[in-house]
């Protein structure tokens, strides 16, 4: 029926299960694993051929794409006895997609090389974008690898991403996993603020369709925050379509390498602690857009506002003074991060503004910040965003709403102005180190 | 009977009874006005004679002092028609001793003089020491006043505190509502530092009461820790003996002043969201040392362990770790902030050491950090703490056990070690605006 080559797949959840059902569409034999039997029978029922062993999965594959969810998990899919590497033909090329710590990649090109494997080409290709985007072959692909290996898997790669969200980045296994985790701290951020802005938005007692309209399109935006609000507003948060244990996962490998490198992460790990809150209430397998349940038990649609136009216009600035205020701060957070890593700044720029962990305020400060970094360019003032986040933890305050971000942003940005006017130099100089 | 002066008293809640009640045993008579009409009767059984209005409290009284809650109970009772001012006698001395913003306190003494009341000798004077101290007439007081008013009230203040516990604060009046204020951020952080603790030590499978003997006479000791712990291990929480709502108001008057003066406070904002989920789960008018519920279920001394020596000892070592950690930055954001705001931090280190913000890092670092911001002084490093703080986060981060404080407390010592070794003087620099 067709000349494409037959591709290995293991890990068929929400995002893999997209991937390789898209790799189906467009007319590649697929060999799927996973450990849950009903998703095997889905995907079969969907043109892929169920493989019940990693071995069977991986047998005669000259391509291979993991998608599972953690290191652990990938650790033992490819190297445990008669798993994938034990079956991968020579010269496959073996895909990582996984979000994996950097170390981790690393690990695995060395553990191929000291099993004899050096034939098997190795890439290291974290994706964003969503379940709905990786069924559309159009993911965000950060890929890292020997030029060698690039030059056999790029192809595949291509199938999966849009038309420019390919990013190669520069420097091996390795950089991959750490231009998504530069974006991750852009979604583990964002991810959260929009449970926070949609809760302290119904504790002020705004309805949260006239929140979501307030902030889709304006400086409040993120990628995050128009994605989340299709599950905020219907509850759609059992499964949803991206678990809090996912992006808790993420953050994890954030602050653990934050550790390591005694890099500061103050967001991250604010929101972090707000995620271990979460799993606590038994929120992991929930849709992190549920988060909001942390502020308001009552539906955010079901808040029937009382308050005149005026005061209603008031509040609805305040939420977008708290999600612009956090946004600026992750946007410092993220970039001084991948400056500090090494990564190219211009790249996760481009990634990262069409990407999960796009916002207005990435969008508008991102250069900027990349010139101060870069040393060029005059400072830029924000202290607006400043003001504009006084009132709004000031008001929060006052109804006793918890800002875990709010919070960690105003005092980021407090810290950083030394009491003066706040400028992107002072902002970047609080996250630069030695 | 006697011939000591009546003492008119306003607020007779835990603090305010005990204060109230020593001075009835130092044979002062003193009257008495609550809202609350079962503690007026408990305050006549003790023999005070109770006041049924604010009018009757004050009237004919040339000492009196309120100790009401907040300031804005304060401003009612003071200044309401027919309530304590109209009523003060020629040249009565006022003593405030409720925990009120410095602005708050400066703006009692406008308010004397506008209504034409500069007789009065008007004094500031927030006190420390719990309820225990406050009937035992052992609290610490940080007093401001113009210097006649104080020669005038000095003798009433010497009643209520410790021989060396009355500091009088060079300033005038909200002079001492600032030293409050120092002192309480060490209180804000240390309350929820002893229960994130415990809560951590639960998660790791540790007894409390073992807990409580390690911490206890080591570096991991506060105040607060030590005081808690009695209630901690016993779940005396309904109402306890300091309510999650008073330290929650205190933390408020520190954050906004924050805000106005922009200046950074990153563990008390921390601390204060955490009060906030916690009045969100009904445990506002609870013992603060509850909050350790936030973190466990299971009371504190019902874990039975099951851990070797070794791992228990390890695991009770990570406690410490945190603590540490955390109040060697609670030092510094307290010690800053008073040199911020012009006190005098050798009356400050005095007053806390022993009083309830004390704690063995305070004991121990708060001379090197006086030194330190007065220009004096080697750098002293504290990269043994970042260390001991960076096991316990990771600790916690494999069993997904919030640690709000101990991750805020991280990210501000790993933005003061700049990638490099961590010293007093980065941790200070952190704080110090210009």
């Amino acid at each position: 029926m067709t000349s494409k080559p037959t591709i290995g797949f293991a890990g068929l959840g929400a995002m893999g299960f997209g991937m390789a059902t898209h790799l189906l569409s467009q007319n590649y034999p697929v060999t799927g694993f996973d450990v849950y039997q009903p998703t095997l029978d889905k995907f079969q029922s969907a043109g892929g051929v169920p493989a019940t062993t990693l071995a069977a999965s991986a047998k005669d594959k000259a391509y291979y794409i993991v998608m599972v969810a953690t290191a652990q998990q990938a650790q033992s899919a490819l190297f445990d006895t008669d798993a994938i590497v034990d079956n991968l033909p020579q010269n496959a090329v073996l895909i990582l997609c996984s979000t994996v710590p950097s170390a981790y990649a690393k690990s695995v090109q060395k553990e191929l090389s000291a099993r004899g494997r050096d034939d098997i080409a190795f890439i290291d290709a974290p994706v964003s974008g969503g379940a709905i985007r990786a069924a559309d072959g159009t993911l965000s692909i950060m890929a890292g690898a020997s030029d060698s290996a690039m030059e056999k898997g790029k192809w595949l790669l291509e199938e999966l991403s849009a038309p420019s969200k390919l990013f190669i980045v520069q420097g091996g296994v390795g950089a991959g996993s750490n231009m998504k985790m530069a974006h991750q701290v852009l979604a583990a951020i964002q991810i959260l603020s929009t449970s926070e802005a949609y809760g302290f938005a119904a504790r002020l007692g705004l309805n949260g369709q006239e929140v979501r309209d307030k902030v889709v399109g304006g400086k409040g935006w993120s990628w995050m925050f128009e994605n989340r609000s299709l599950r905020t507003l219907t509850q759609d948060y059992f499964p949803g379509a991206s678990a809090v244990g996912i992006i808790m996962k993420d953050t994890g490998i954030i602050t653990s390498t934050s550790r390591l490198l005694s890099y500061p992460t103050p967001l991250v790990t604010a929101a972090e602690q707000v995620y271990f809150s979460a799993a606590d209430r038994g929120y992991t397998p929930n849709d992190d857009a549920g988060l909001v349940r942390l502020w308001t038990e009552t539906p955010v649609t079901d808040i029937q506002s009382t308050l005149s136009d005026q005061e209603k216009s008031d509040r609805l600035d305040l939420v977008v003074q708290l999600l612009t205020a956090i946004h600026l701060v992750s946007a410092a957070e993220s970039i001084a991060f991948a400056d500090h890593v090494g990564l190219p700044l211009q790249q996760l720029y481009e990634l990262a503004s069409e990407a999960a962990g796009g916002s207005a305020m990435f969008k508008e400060f991102g250069p900027r910040m990349i010139e101060v970094l870069e040393g060029r360019g005059e400072d830029v003032k924000i202290g607006s965003h400043l003001d504009g986040l006084k009132s709004a933890v000031e008001e929060a305050q006052k109804i006793k709403c918890p800002l875990f971000l709010g919070g960690a942003a105003l005092n980021v940005l407090l810290a950083a102005g030394k009491g003066g006017e706040v400028g992107l130099k002072g902002l970047l100089g609080l996250y630069t180190v030695s």
